[in-house]
This record gives C-alpha cells, structure tokens and sequence, in this order.
C-alpha cells in the first residue's frame, strides 16, 4: 500500500503567532516541484477565541498522564467542527487556491478519512485531585482511509485535513492534529513528518531557545520526554508514533520562519530518524 | 460526461423548522437502493444565528432584481464559510455516517468543485433609493468540476456540498444554494432536481398551502413567476437553471415531510418537466 515515495506530511500549529502567508508560499513551491504532500491542522487558539465569543468559554484540563487537553463536550465539539473544518481549513484551502495550488479540505469524518475510537470520559487532575469528567468527545485516530487519500493525491489534490474523526459507531470526535498526522504519515508510507509549531523545536530548558536539541536517534527518543513541555509532550508522541509506523524521520520545526517547510526539511528543528 | 443514469441532486433548505432526522433516514433509505444522490445544503438561517452570537448581526438586502440577499462583506463571508462548511456540513455527514452512509463533505473551494465569479459589489434597493455595498464576497456558479463529482460517486460516496464557490482568482465566495444545487445537476447530467423548503411546494396564495401549484409544465414556468415571494423567486429561477441545462424534471417539495425526498419524487410539491 505504498504510495510514490517523496511524500511529506506536514502538520501547521493551531497556536497562535503562525502567519499562514510564508507558510502557503512553501507549500506552492514543493507543489510546484511536483513533491506530494498533505497538510494537517490544529485549531485549538481558535476554538477558545470563537468559544470564549459565543460564551462557552474553554475549559483546559490536565489527564492524568499528564497531557494538557481541552475538556470537549457535546456543544464544544460542534464550535471546534465549525471553526476547524469551516474556519481555519477553508481559509487554508483558499489561500492555497490563490496560489495555484489543487487543496482540496476535508475533515477525518469525511468518507470515514479518519476512524478513531471515542473516549466518552475523561480521567484529569485538578487542585491535586483525579476527577472523572463525562460527555467528553474525542478519540485517537485507529485507522485511515488510505485509499481515499491515494484517489486524491493521484489526482493531483493536495489534501489538507482538519483534526476530526468519525467512531466506528457514526460518532464525531475531536482528535489531536500532532497524533493525526503522525497516523496518516504512518498509514500513507510517507518519508518525513513535519510538525510545526510556535518554537524551534525541542527545547532543552524551555522556553530558551538557545537550547534547541537538533537531533535525536530514534533509539533515544524516550530519554528525552523529560525536556517535553506542555503540548510538546503529544508532539513527541506523535514523532514516536510516525516512527514506530515506519516514516523514516519526523521534523520538530519552527512554524514561524520565513519557509517553515523548506528549512525543516533543511534539517532546522529537532529531527528525530 | 453523463453520469450513469438515475443520479438525483437534493438541496436541502437553511431555514427554521427542517428536521434533519428523518431527512437522512430518507437519504440512507435511497442509497441503500443503490440509487446516486448528491446532496446540497444551505445555512443562512444558523449563520444569521452565528453571526448574531458573534456580535455581526446580518445584513439582509432586497437587490434592484427583486431577490432577498445577504450583505456579505469579508467578515461576514468568513462566518458563512464556518458555519455552512463546518457546523452545518459536518452535523450532516455525522448523521449521515451514523446510518452507514458513506457521506463526504466538501465545499465548493475545495478541490474547485465549484467555480464561479465574484460579485464584488451589490446593487441594492433601501427607502425606495438605489445604493451600492462594496466588499461583496458573492458569486454564482459557472463551472462544475465533474470529473471530481464522478471520482467521489465512482467510488461509492454521497457528496455533500457547502454553498461557497471559489472565483479564477482564488477568492472564496458565498453562493445560493438552490442554484449552486441546479448547476451541479445539469453539470452532472441529473435526472431530477429536488429543491427542498419549508412550505409544500409554489402557492398561488403565499403563505396559504392550500394554494399549491402541484404541475407547472416547463414551456409555461415564466408566467408563474409572479407566484415566488422571498427566497421562493431564486428557488424557480434555480429551476429553470436546471432544467435549461438538461435536467428532466425539478421538484420544489415540503422539506418538513417524513420522508421528504421520496414524497417528493412520488409527485407531492410542485413538479416542474
């Protein structure tokens, strides 16, 4: 089931400080030099802006294995669908179009693109006390539609996805963008992963970033979780994940340089192979 | 580049008052006859909602043609996007997949399903005086993007599509749904166009139900245009769109019926051949 080789899955930072501009210029080049590539999304920076304006202020929640995550129930997964498959995917989509570039958005619940488990509860740790919180609705991606992916990319499309899956039973889910993307990699054959985000990558004593780690042999990858720092830490789990499927390097890189794509592919980042 | 036969374009209405239960049952009972279907829908009445949560409350326009428009300037084409192409497409094909149906959500910018010129200015009448909005991020749909419609249907999935189109420039664009919904079934070479809507079908009397006009013969569609009120005039020129273009028969129908596409394939609304 392996695709052309030379495909690259990227994801872009759903955090806040990303300009979006530099980033679509990257894109169209490699489009342009006939690289394959699908792009992943975050949204999470959005979500609480368009949440807190519609009055269902965000609640962040540390789980018990020490994630931070967003407690989504019903009414939060229904504003984080709306802005990350509406908003921040057809925003991507059209700025890619302007471009000349074939993006074509969906969302993992689209053909079953993403299948994931749901985790209707959700076990966190608030003022030193584990609590469980129901109505939860997110999931971890389990499998992936590869021959939907395959049909567009031989089309010419580049798909460009929004961190959404479906539950064997129908169910929408939020899922993480980092993980998503590590799955599709995973699933698709490809090369490289790339996750971008608002720091140069691993940072040894976070937030200096003059302690950038540039390289990690994937043997050693464990022994540095400890420098992992708050939504950093799923990051790595993904770069773990990819790898442990069989991408032969994940790139943590910055979002915020002038061709994010091009200079983590140039080796700026963390890279773990 | 005619579809096999016996395709059928549903648009599903954006007003109040449509549930969308037994709708999707109606669609999974059809797909699950083998028949091919694409769905359209529309959203003005939650992104009216949306927008007015949001603190933009909306515009709403009489054009010097007579038809009710939405002023949709940039901020406003953005809330419109992630309302019809995240909350609402998505909310479809989650109920959709939920009854095993293979249902996909695209928008009309992706992949360029949907092509189209952008109104960049609107000419409307206010206190019987002619003004001009600029900032218009409005279109109409000039070219469909058949191969990418076959590729989805080829291979078993019910397109579901979100009224934005995309202009030669790359600028997203709102679109009316009916009419987004009659390109696509004359593109598509559809036997039949079902416009569905919150009353049963044209009145002689608006809004007296009593008064429908359960036939109008296709050569004769002109002269009852003086029975549309409101949204009702874009839905009959989205018909006879769709029937200059080769679609065999048009059904405006009741969207609130049980089963509303298979009352309105047995003749209930007004049939338009």
């Amino acid at each position: 089931m392996e695709l052309s080789s030379g495909l690259i899955v990227v994801k872009i930072g759903g955090a806040a400080g990303i300009d979006l501009e530099p980033l679509c210029d990257d894109v169209a080049a490699f489009v342009g030099e006939g690289r394959l590539l699908v792009l992943v999304h975050g949204g999470s920076h959005e979500t609480d802006v368009i949440a807190e304006r519609l009055g269902k202020p965000p609640r962040h929640v540390t789980s018990v294995s020490g994630h931070q995550s967003r407690y989504t129930d019903r009414e939060t997964l229904e504003i984080f669908a709306m802005v990350v498959a509406g908003r921040i995917n057809k925003s991507l989509v059209e700025r890619l179009q302007r471009r000349g570039v074939r993006a074509l958005g969906l969302s993992g619940v689209d053909g079953r693109l993403l299948e994931g488990k749901r985790k209707s509860s959700l076990k966190i740790v608030e003022d030193g006390k584990v609590k469980v919180l129901r109505d939860e609705w997110s999931g971890i991606v389990e499998r992936v539609n590869v021959p939907l992916f395959r049909m567009l990319l031989d089309q010419g499309y580049v798909p460009v996805v929004a961190p959404l899956a479906i539950s064997s039973a129908g169910e929408m889910v939020n899922v993480d963008g980092d993980r998503a993307a590590a799955a599709i990699a995973a699933a698709l054959g490809a090369d490289i992963l790339v996750l971008l985000t608002n720091v140069p990558g691993l940072l040894r004593a976070f937030p200096d970033e003059s302690t950038l780690i540039p390289r990690i042999p994937r043997a050693e990858i464990e022994g540095y979780s400890p420098y992992a720092q708050g939504r950093m830490k799923r990051k790595l789990l993904g770069v773990q994940e990819a790898l442990n499927g069989g991408v032969r390097r994940a790139i943590l890189a910055d979002g915020r340089a002038d061709s994010p794509i091009r200079q983590a592919l140039a080796g700026r980042g963390t890279v773990v192979e």
